[in-house]
């Protein structure tokens, strides 16, 4: 069974918030509605300039300047699709298909609790048409593990000041 | 193996993004960083004001207004826990802790790409002690999806003109 959680680890410095915890960092990348989106419909198959503005409804500069930052982190990539014109669009690279659980996770939350007509949209399972969940799992058993049994504490990254 | 996803169907008037997308609704409930923070300091434990307040740096009257909000929408629930003085804490309830896939998620992203001295904080499976991260599942065959074998179509809850 799970051990009661150290809630007290987690009283730090402000600082340790802002330049160590996964969460924070990961939230500064992608903490804005619109890029989360446009991650989303990348993610579908979504490649162009035009169809992430019209899909959106998003102002072009407010894309232009999602799709700089994506491309800076490495969550997408410009590639060149035609000649004459030159002509770019914007595919996921390894490191962006990587949010795909983050982003099922999402769906699954947001499913649950705001799709009272039903999931608006399914994410199946190629292989065999089964409903996808973003799901905690433990890599030692393999198992699907229930939020009461998650223990935490300091990982290596941690400073000293947090394993102390 | 997948099919080809049909970004197509995405292609929709930005209310359907703002209505019924699960990412979008999901992202409106929890989409500001200091949200998710706090979700997380209460997920390991956390419950009273002034350690939210320290922990996360965070000026009283937006811990206040985000504390309120994450009650209001039924992530947390205001507890009383003392009679004199009376005095109040905030603890999950079933749906904030269905928000640990999410979180998660987060950690694993940002473990594999933003902590180069190894994950800050641990997430451990309490049964068996090994490390737990957020990952796609199917919840029919039971195994776990690598993201280039998801597919995507309209759901239950999609409008007539999406599944059209």
């Amino acid at each position: 069974m799970a051990q009661p959680t150290r809630y007290d680890l987690l009283v730090l410095p402000r600082t340790y918030d802002r330049i160590t915890c996964s969460i924070a960092r990961t939230m500064e990348v992608l903490g804005d509605r619109w890029t989360l989106l446009v991650v989303r419909n990348a993610l579908v198959g979504m490649t162009r300039f035009d169809d992430f503005q019209q899909s959106l409804g998003i102002a072009p500069n407010v894309l232009a300047d999602r799709l700089t930052r994506l491309c800076a982190e490495g969550v997408l990539q410009r590639r060149q699709y035609s000649e004459r014109p030159v002509r770019h669009d914007y595919v996921p690279t390894e490191k962006g298909r990587e949010l795909w659980p983050l982003l099922a996770a999402m769906v699954t939350w947001g499913d649950a609790y705001y799709a009272p007509d039903g999931p608006p949209r399914l994410l199946l399972h190629g292989e065999c048409g089964g409903p996808v969940v973003g799901q905690l799992t433990c890599t030692s058993c393999r198992s699907s593990v229930p939020p009461e049994d998650i223990i935490t504490g300091p990982g290596p990254g941690a400073r000293p000041a947090v394993a102390a």
